[in-house]
């Protein structure tokens, strides 16, 4: 399954809980999508979010996001990873 | 530690083997400035380079990248995640 990482802007000021809070709605219907969320990383003073996930495709990433109430437009494939 | 994501574009048709090689460079010297990056994600299509990392600081993450021939000006402090 491709792994995928995208990007949203505007969560300025988000808490931790707020964060878990928020990441739920897309964690109660990913699977609908075949959609995982691995992993978030969030920057709340520049409001900047990054998503690692798994999924069949970047346009089922994109519609669990907007249906979670946080659409985004900017996502890329990561076939490549070094650790 | 405080957690870093930091971003480079110019990456668009870096093979496994060539990013591995690359990275090489950050991690021979990255504990000079007591830096460790974790995990890197490459979209060889977009170009666009992921890099998480644990450091002291946003300059001290970007100083390793710019003596290792991979300079960015695009990083975020991550202190929120959610996995």
């Amino acid at each position: 399954m491709p792994h995928f990482m995208d990007v949203h802007e505007g969560f300025g000021g988000v808490t931790q809980g707020q964060f878990e809070d928020a990441a739920t709605a897309e964690s109660t219907i990913e699977a609908e999508e075949g959609v995982h969320f691995e992993h978030s990383w969030l920057d709340p003073e520049a409001g900047k979010l990054f998503c690692l996930s798994t999924g069949p495709s970047k346009e089922a990433v994109l519609r669990i996001h907007a249906r979670a109430g946080h659409p985004t437009t900017e996502i890329y494939e990561v076939p490549i990873e070094v650790s």
